[in-house]
């Protein structure tokens, strides 16, 4: 969906935990927590203050307040979306709840985006996942200690919210491209970036093929949490495809830490990931002009405990947000 | 938000369990199975079969084919929504996951609509519950044989679909109102009726006062699955705001069972009850003119079980789709 008015993206905020702090993106982040509870007694509520957190930055950046926004369209990881649903609480706006593992932050965008060029003004974007929540819930107890294999990931504690409006303010969202969901029989849950990599090969060679452009269009094109094997398998998808990914691809799964000496094995992952990398790193970037055209393709991996216990494969699913500094061009 | 151009629901099905089938909506199912695993080994894969059966049925209807579709709008309450990310596997379609508890059926209806009146030329909007599945995700294994309080609901083993489509096939939905996030602090989550309540008010009274319209102007008022007492909240909160809900109200968990003889204490609930009313029963309806405007609000309780034992109250969404059986009319 290429957009006849490009919509702003008028201010974005990002807020981590310690770990995201000490990472290469540190800097970027408008707050860091440095315990992973934000002051809140567990970590399912201090994932809620983290949205809320980075919702007031967001807002506070672009001078508006929670009342000036038209729809919030909110996400996350733990079981009925409640740390969204609990950050929404109180804010008067109306709430649309959207559920896409990792790839909510793009499928939120997304939408903010096809409302704020039709009927709304002003949308906010969040998204957000807790290593803490996050491990308890799919894997393990945090106490048992459970060994992490070097395909595996780890969850990011952070949260991204954006303002999308109708504005001038650079930058631009100027196409959206909502994935299928795809599934080439990964069974291994410990190894999203192969199950993932397939949606996302689809997602980007559908909207190169749709909007007659290629790689070379774009100075930055970057998957959401593929990790060091999801990236690979991707770049191998994309050539069978016909597409040199090159040295502008990019995963936020590879950005937010140092690897090895943040022992990460293959990456970070989460909602919050591509939340966060977007919204603190890549548009402040865009907005000054130092990126031009870029794609951001969030990636989810559509599985459940439950699913995985009953033999299920791992379905993933991406979203790509088109983003440029300018308002004309591209396409 | 009122349709400049009004969009068809071309077509829509429901499919339920053998209780459902034995209820006063019966004969409205396009299909009934005589057990609840809908011939797959677990209940969650029968609820991804329930949603697929209820796509096809709808689908057959008006002689589309999945690959007309451009946009899946779905969601379900098992945790990660497998029922929904699963069924949509192998659509190739592009999907847009959802989490509103119990109002799914509405926000889907509601993004489809948005949807088709812009970019969009048929979408699918699809819900469902299941009755084992929820029962062993938020409360005891069935095994258990836990007791069930007056106020309770019974979870409805359901789906609903629909096409929302650019033709002019009656019945049309002519304005959406998404939901606020309300909470007045029930914590009984065997009371999802009375958590749910005060967002119904909230939409409603929201609804009647931008369109100057007031209960007198529907044929019918149908809220998701309120259930018996929060019907009667919602009246009393209603009452508070001006508007006297009178004879045109009802419920779609009072409609799905007889309440006595099947044993459902105060209703029906979940995703699917409203998803399986609203396909099955009130849209036909609306098709041969026999209701000419309805507003249905599907309600949710955004409540997980680990939400409750952290001793957080429920909050509840409600989003109102505007019916009408005439393109033209009511504003």
């Amino acid at each position: 969906m290429i957009l006849d008015s490009p919509v702003s993206v008028f201010s974005s905020a990002a807020v981590g935990g310690k770990k995201e702090g000490e990472g290469p993106l540190g800097a970027d982040f408008d707050f860091i927590n440095e315990d992973s509870r934000f002051g809140e007694k567990t970590w399912e509520k201090a994932e809620s203050k983290m949205q809320e957190l980075a919702a007031k930055a967001a807002l506070k950046k672009c001078g508006l307040s929670m009342t000036d926004m038209d729809f919030i369209f909110a996400g996350d990881l733990l079981n009925q979306c409640i740390a969204s649903a609990f950050s929404a609480r109180g804010s008067k706006v109306p709430y649309i709840g959207l559920y896409g593992a990792c790839s909510t932050f793009a499928e939120a965008l997304g939408l903010s985006a096809i409302f704020a060029e039709g009927i709304a003004q002003n949308c906010l974007a969040v998204a957000s996942s807790h290593f803490c929540s996050a491990e308890r819930q799919y894997r393990f107890p945090l106490e048992y200690g459970g060994q992490r294999p070097p395909s595996s990931q780890w969850t990011a504690t952070a949260s991204g919210a954006a303002v999308v409006s109708k504005n001038e303010r650079p930058p631009f969202i100027k196409a959206v491209c909502f994935g299928t969901v795809e599934d080439l029989g990964i069974n291994d849950q410990n190894n999203m970036g192969a199950a993932m990599a397939p949606s996302a090969s689809a997602t980007l060679s559908t909207f190169f093929k749709d909007t007659y452009t290629d790689p070379s269009d774009y100075d930055l094109i970057v998957t959401g949490d593929l990790g060091a094997v999801g990236a690979e398998l991707l770049k191998e998808l994309m050539e069978k495809e016909g597409f040199d990914l090159g040295e502008n691809y990019n995963d936020c799964g590879l950005m937010l830490f140092e690897r090895e000496k943040q022992q990460v094995e293959s990456g970070a992952s989460g909602c919050g990931c591509s939340a966060a990398v977007i919204s603190g790193h890549i548009i402040p970037k865009l907005r000054c002009g130092e990126l031009k055209n870029v794609l951001a393709i969030s990636t989810g991996a559509l599985m459940s405990p439950t699913s995985v216990l009953q033999g299920e494969t791992i379905p993933g699913v991406a979203h790509l947000i088109c983003f440029s500094s300018e308002k004309g061009g591209i396409f």
